[in-house]
């Protein structure tokens, strides 16, 4: 069972713009894997780490549409919100991203979807700023917990097909 | 009639990051500069070069809207689209930009508009994207005439009140 493995996301951070990489791999066909960042009910269940429940508020995960989710932890609510910029089916996801923390911050993200063979896929999201000390200030600040712990959550989606 | 007077709007490229920044003043106050910017008839009227003709196919210009445009240039269409992710009346946009002839290329643009007394508002737009190579070509391609003409149609319209 090769789902068992541990996987960690590769997580860097570009040289020469403001902007974090992850990739990650998965034992799924594209349309899975695509089809569990399109589809509400889906994306709740994997979005974040494990000490969080997502509501969400509104994904409308097409060209020109928007999403809204707040995340719960220990009784506190976080909100985030975004436009989607562009979807192509199971290739390619360009969406904005704030935290209503920081209303005026904003992140250009990208989803990039590739077969691998073997029914496996190869996740590339990457997440532009505009400044240095944003983009560090969040690879600071723990986010790959959230991001380890929630791609072992869509491990296990994947896994129960 | 100081509206006569010709002003170049400031274009600079940051140093630091794959940025974009655009100043330029305009002699009418906030509400009308933004409302320049929101309303579909209005947008079409000054956006671009004097060479082209605007056709909107859609302006929804609130948080989580999207848009698109076709520019007409002797006969050839150019097209563009992009999402708004948050409107704020009077004071701030932040939306996505997508030339169709570059479909993988995408922009984050900011729009800040401040009284600056007297009945004048500055404009300061900003344009982010992933490389400092696409950010330094899309300045050497003559933008700036598309820019000025354009801020120059604005002050007219803005001028007829």
């Amino acid at each position: 069972m090769t789902s068992t493995a541990r996987r960690e996301a590769r997580i860097t951070a570009d040289p020469d713009v403001p902007l974090i990489r992850i990739v990650r791999e998965f034992d799924a066909p594209r349309e899975s894997v695509f089809r569990a960042h399109t589809e509400p009910e889906l994306v709740a269940q994997w979005m974040g780490p494990r000490s969080v429940e997502n509501r969400i508020d509104r994904w409308d995960c097409r060209t020109g549409g928007s999403w809204r989710y707040v995340s719960v932890h220990e009784g506190q609510e976080y909100g985030f919100y975004g436009s989607f910029h562009e979807v192509r089916p199971n290739e390619l996801i360009v969406q904005t991203f704030t935290f209503e923390g920081m209303p005026d911050g904003v992140a250009l993200e990208r989803l990039v979807l590739e077969d691998i063979g073997g029914g496996r896929t190869r996740l590339t999201a990457t997440s532009l700023v505009d400044s240095f000390e944003g983009r560090d200030a969040f690879l600071a600040s723990g986010m790959e917990v959230g991001v380890n712990e929630g791609y072992e959550k869509l491990d296990e989606l994947l896994a129960r097909g």
